[in-house]
């Protein structure tokens, strides 16, 4: 995995589809021919015969942007037709505007935007929306619209509706950062971005509800939290990143919800960030991570 | 937790039951009267109104294996009746005998054996048992006694009643290192001692056979591996230690196996040294490890 | 490692010296006498004939704030004179009072505020020093005082004697959490609390400063952090904790100093929990941590 | 990082030198030209303006053996002219003939030689070399030629000739195993293939002698190992891996060096398995691994 590469003048290409020979030489060439550098890149496959094409590539092209809608018909040209590849181009300057949907609990909020306020997070955050009005403080003392839209229980449509009117538009990413309701499949399919869930276990581990304490009650030694795309299947989506944290039996329901906050906010952040430095791919339900 | 003491005139006493005031104080006031010092204790309570309580006292007493009945009846006297405690007092120099039974995977029987052979494990092994032949030269090799027994289909009682034949009155443990056969109720309550296994996962995550593939399938990024006690609920005994480690995208379902591998063989060595150290006492169906 | 019991009536007892046999006894004997009921205790020896003996103990006991005076002096009766044990008997619902040093990098800060916030440490912060303004807003929106200390290159003296007027009987322990002074002897002598630094390295690998840099330089593939209480000695006091993190030679020197920086506030919050729980005992240049 | 490919017609070309634009275009051409398809790519820059190129392609080709010296060419008409590039083009599927020199410990010589016997290292060991004649037994019972070569204080030079004689010619790599003597400059120079060290510190911690009694004085909280490739400054070689474990005030150094030498059969076994796999690169004194 490389360093992120946010300067002006550098470009992402992400390059998918069925595997066949020539493609890495037949997409660098295209690159080539129009003065891109490539500074990085990384190809996978998940089949040596017959399996799906994953690339990765970071290059630097002066004038980039204004050569940006040419190079993208160079490659259009190049891969979708016969090679019926898709792939995506972008600015590495360019910010992705991330919403955030969040409820009570703070952690995973708060170190999204210090991080985006120390610049190690190259996004901006346009809007955050919870069911609850507590963080409103916290996150406008960052200089960011905060929208509280209550959740009733009988109604939970009219605030989905709510938050697509917020959204379609204006954002490239929805993050739920603890945000403790269940999203529509009609709201994912309206929305038009990815969303990002944090889940706090160690999936497929404690899926659903109250994981701490079932890991207290398991006797677990280690617990963990998953970020991954949410999908109409609960819990089940791809996942982007994991990671866990040892605990003893020391410890009550409570100290491991404590230190499973930690890891929480740790893997979001992390998965965010690759998200945004287009790193993540979605492979049916899984993710190749470069 | 403790470094290991195994040298003479040093025992281990493991208390546990119902909390209530005083108990460390009795304790410790019986060993000091006997002229014990104690050199390492760990106590802990489940819950501190109520709770169950649990002690572990590492303590040094020159001649320790002259007065070991006299301070077992002492210690009987003062625990066992109206404070209804059970406790556990043994000699740190005795090691415990370990049965390994095996299957054709070697990676978790060597490393027990070549602890066992650089004396980082203080137990003996007594015998190896195994369903199939391939691991009896290397068994041979460290000098230990290897038994092929085969197991039918249709009759595994059968290999069952020889395996207690072999085990009945010869070990304090029986370890289970990758062994690929079901063992029954029956079994568990004839042979006596503690059984532990080695499970290819981080449970409650992949529960079942085919670990690896099913997490290669999902996408996980680490995989794991589980020892426990072995009760008659298949992969649901109480956990003595796990650990994780990280996997990415590129590897298949082999590569996974082979990471996975490392992670079993410390994490069965790990449990295996702590119980011959008296450091795992079970709390229903979770461990306290000291 | 227990939990932290922070509830009304409970106390901890450290306890350490020369060891002998019979000291556990006759410390839990006074704590019984009183009515106290041993929740959690840790004892450890650094070597089991004649070496340095360390206990931690948490006891319940129904009134303790107004038997705290008359069970110290049981204490000291009892372990004071012909013993020569030194002991310190807290209640632990009494929040130590912690100062911060900062400079301009406000991720180990923040840590620690935040985690105040949330309850997760239980301390107070009566006050932030600096030698720079830019922190003050932030501090300040946690309704702590901040103090901006400015310090002249050639008369550190003066800054030293500004920040003993504030913290000189105000404090029980300073942080200096990515505070980019020295501190001098005299200051140490003076202010006659703990310090605790957090260096921004695995000590003692890359002692001093620019660590990331180096850290790059010589291609090493994890970084680190280290908590250490302050001695005159730089960078070689007595380490309570550390962690690393994982690096790839992709990473710049500054992809290091961030992952470093998630690394530093981490060990720094789980230094001052730990310090504030009184589970770190000092050892000569070593520290026991229960 | 790719799993290793080790099938029939897989190859991997390994290409290093001044970054300019172009040259993974022209490579993957190259290629292409040739009927490979690249299966798996990874492509680093050392600094995207003026930096150094690094690229390692695994790639199919039916019939690669009859075409290799074709490919060579091809490769060396294209790159080493005007590009200056050097580069190395390996058939995956051919061992690498590693040597192996080891003192008394066992720990690091077995876990490569039992991944070797399970197929996990993709390499074959046509000897194993030691001053000491303790471990002849074991490396025997693997089927491989075991050299006492006894070094005496006042004549290396005589022990490192007959080295030399066992090893010019017949290896691709040399691993210190735990081989406690120093090697001359002259014997580097000489044997002409890369030498791999275990260093039973996390370097640059503990450089040296005796790092478990150091770590123990110094009360350090994990303990480490690093595999480098050995150059004439002693434990200054340019790093492939390096990990950690934690430890506590409670260890001994011995316990620690216990600890630490599963660190080390780990990080030795990952260094070796990615060297062989041409994985790593040297950069200076630090390396890339891909």
């Amino acid at each position: 995995m490389t360093g992120s590469i946010i300067a002006e003048d550098y470009g992402r290409l992400i390059v998918q589809g069925a595997d066949r020979p020539g493609i890495v030489s037949r997409v660098s060439t295209v690159l080539a021919h129009h003065g891109a550098n490539v500074v990085a890149l990384d190809q996978s496959t998940s089949d040596p015969s017959g399996g799906r094409f994953f690339q990765r590539t970071v290059f630097h092209l002066p004038g980039l942007g204004a050569k940006l809608a040419e190079l993208d018909q160079a490659l259009e040209d190049e891969l979708s037709g016969e090679l019926g590849l898709t792939f995506r181009l972008v600015e590495a300057r360019r910010r992705k505007r991330v919403a955030i949907l969040v409820s009570r609990a703070d952690h995973c909020l708060l170190d999204l935007l210090w991080r985006r306020r120390r610049d190690e997070l190259h996004l901006t955050v346009p809007m955050v929306i919870s069911n609850h009005p507590d963080l409103g403080d916290d996150v406008r003392g960052f200089g960011i619209p905060f929208f509280h839209v209550p959740v009733e229980k009988n109604d939970k449509a009219a605030a989905e509706k709510e938050h697509l009117n917020l959204l379609k538009g204006n954002v490239d990413l929805v993050v739920l950062a603890r945000y403790m309701q269940i999203v529509s499949g009609d709201f994912l399919a309206e929305v038009g971005v990815p969303v990002i869930n944090i889940h706090h276990s160690f999936l497929p581990a404690f899926v659903g509800a109250g994981p701490y304490q079932r890991a207290k009650d398991r006797g677990v030694k280690l617990v963990g939290a998953t970020a991954h795309y949410v999908t109409e299947d609960l819990d089940e989506g791809p996942i982007i990143e994991q990671d866990v944290i040892r605990v003893s039996h020391h410890e009550s329901a409570q100290d491991l919800q404590r230190k499973g906050a930690d890891v929480e906010r740790l893997v979001l952040s992390r998965a965010v960030a690759w998200h945004c430095d287009d790193r993540v791919i979605r492979d049916g339900n899984s993710t190749i991570v470069f």
